[in-house]
């Protein structure tokens, strides 16, 4: 009967509507070229991986498995779906420096990423529209995507998220369940959002009654300039809804997977039920790692100062480099904290076409299309980390990002 | 403007329309009162503590971050989604014993939950029919019923799903787009899908074009009986999509949320696709820890001997108990491997019902309807796990269940 199908054709038959018009995408596969040997990669947001501090960790594990002997096993036991009680009960008295929060308002998911999927499974029903700043985080562009959200992307500038053209938006008739921010050390851009567009945000949030996600994985990562008060912060006493996503993966290591949700009750439950059948819980041993690492509050401070220091002179290195040789031809912000500077060509540069360029002299950035909601925005600018490398490496991908430059 | 309301009414309006209507079940509300002091518990399906050897652990996870003081730290950084190399390189091998399998071929899930929840996502559009068989894991149901499918329940008996009646449901106009399984000591029955069964339902799902899960946690816990050829093992060759899952949670430790899945192309790249979303990668540290403790082919086997002659002591013990105290109320088949014993009462007891009068006298099961598609089916029946606790305290559990069985 006619030609036999390979597995592929049969199973593909299988996928849902939605899987079966998502199309996988092309900087995506660009992106796997990072990883060849050689290339100094200023792509990835990975930790420095001597901010990666094993001999804690490694200390710490064992004293998780050892603990009077019953903790031990239970490190690797079934544990609770909304996340073991020494973890939630220390991520409350963290949190609670900049808000009353209760063990019980946390929800631990598995990364910061489980909590926006969680998030837009939760409250999205298809077509509902999500307001996202642009460019944009790729990981909740596609959680927002796979739920069926129609996303609409408001362009940000130094001082994040443009609130006038949000306010405009609304005034003519946009009417958003969600709106998505990240409003300290913005990936890709490294804005923070000014005091006046987090009120401004509220307002708008309280006006119009959509709820905030507030993604804030690199608050902490400050290393110039003031802090400013929270957005969940300045909502406090306002009816509106505001939920909070914190990370361990930038202030102690990605590799565990552990990140946290704190918000109005109904969408933590909810969000909560939705993890059950997610994936059961949360790595036991991971939440203890991390419960013991925050614990010892002297160690962990002295530790995200060194982080911190790190970085920002990894950044300056960074600033530095690009504005002595790339200067006339383009424009950035020397970052005030977080892991990324944008950068964004004068001449005409298209980075995507830079991109093989760049590889093919060792060194890797990843292309503005990658943060765009369509993906074929942001043409002419490039995201670059600075907390993977050292200065020295830095200041040699630079140079060999300005020999790819040149036709 | 009127009453002021409250964060949870203002919070639910955020719901998504599925949520708002998914109401939080009646039965895990009861499943709280298990955690008391001083109940025995046969409820959870949490493997005997004792079976978590977590010396062998501690050691593993030393040479994890130890290894050469490169591998340390990259234990604690962020990996590739589907996995990293060494343990999908392990799990091929191990699968390899089975079927064919290369490492490309396996996707690293957050526990064997995980898998199922990526699955759905990756087939179902609203309305799909997923038969299961019933009673059924309630993980399964949510996953499902989350994803929006219409679950058609088929009974099963001591040799599993009733295929006959599969069959006929097919004849008469039914058509699924997958059929999910456990065929080894399925979860609550203990049931094993019999050989002409596993080969009756490959056929069936040739020729009506269901793929089928195969989803084996408990396949390596036999502790009597012959093993049988694997539902994939007998779809080779044919014409048919057979997704497999495994799980590290019942062979080594639950609480590293390790599992696995393996299948046709297109299901296994839309699941990847997902699992981007869903929480960017499993936890590398709980990766690696897997991956060595299973690259020690010896102490590994020596473990699972330990684990099998320990649950066959354990499932002894109950069978003797109930058969003994119970025999003339109860019907129920001695298991052969994995961890529950499903009990169906012959005197008329609801075991909703007796529930609360069993908490009372210091004992705990999970009421069959936890299992039924609807939650109302299932009445007369209980699943036990016999994993959790020793002989001496099963006994002591029987007797309690014996005390409050009358009325």
């Amino acid at each position: 009967m006619g030609t036999i199908e390979g597995p592929t054709e049969i199973s593909s038959r299988h996928l849902s509507t939605r899987m079966s018009t998502l199309r996988p995408s092309p900087i995506r596969a660009l992106l796997r070229l990072v990883d060849q040997p050689g290339v100094l990669s200023m792509a990835g947001g990975l930790p420095a991986l001597s901010a990666l501090d094993a001999d804690r960790v490694r200390a710490v594990i064992e004293s998780v498995l050892d603990h009077g002997g019953a903790l031990g096993p239970t490190a690797l036991q079934y544990g609770p779906t909304e996340g073991v009680d020494p973890l939630r009960r220390r991520l409350a008295g963290m949190l609670s420096a900049e808000l009353p929060t209760d063990a019980d308002d946390i929800l631990v998911t598995t990364g910061s990423q489980q909590g926006l999927d969680l998030l837009a499974r939760a409250s999205i029903d298809p077509g509902d529209v999500v307001v996202v700043e642009a460019p944009s985080y790729l990981g909740a562009l596609q959680s927002f995507s796979v739920a069926g959200a129609r996303i609409v992307a408001i362009d940000g500038d130094h001082d994040g998220i443009d609130v006038d053209r949000l306010a405009a938006e609304l005034a003519g008739g946009l009417r958003p369940k969600v709106l998505y921010v990240v409003a300290n050390f913005h990936n890709p851009t490294g804005a923070v959002l000014s005091l006046d567009r987090r009120i401004r945000l509220v307002e708008l949030a309280e006006h119009h009654g959509f709820f905030i996600i507030s993604d804030d994985p690199y608050g902490e990562l400050r290393f110039a300039g003031p802090p400013l008060p929270s957005i969940a912060a300045l909502g406090v006493g306002r009816p509106v809804s505001i939920v909070r996503l914190g990370s361990a993966s930038k202030i102690l290591a990605p590799g565990l997977r552990v990140g946290w949700m704190t918000g109005p009750p109904a969408l933590l439950e909810a969000a909560g039920r939705l993890k059950q059948s997610a994936d059961l819980h949360t790595s036991t041993l991971s939440q203890l790692v991390v419960a013991e690492l925050l614990a010892d509050e002297g160690a962990q401070r002295a530790h995200l100062d060194r982080i911190r220091s790190r970085y920002r002179e990894r950044a300056g290195a960074l600033s530095d480099a690009l504005g002595a040789d790339l200067g006339e031809r383009v424009d950035f912000s020397p970052p005030t904290g977080g892991m990324f500077t944008w950068v964004t060509a004068l001449d005409g540069t298209d980075t995507v076409e830079l991109f093989p360029r760049a590889i093919d002299h060792g060194v890797a950035f990843v292309p503005g299309a990658a943060f765009s909601v369509d993906g074929g925005g942001f043409t002419g600018s490039l995201r670059l980390s600075f907390a993977t490398l050292d200065p020295t490496r830095i200041r040699i991908g630079v140079a060999r990002l300005i020999e790819a430059w040149r036709p």
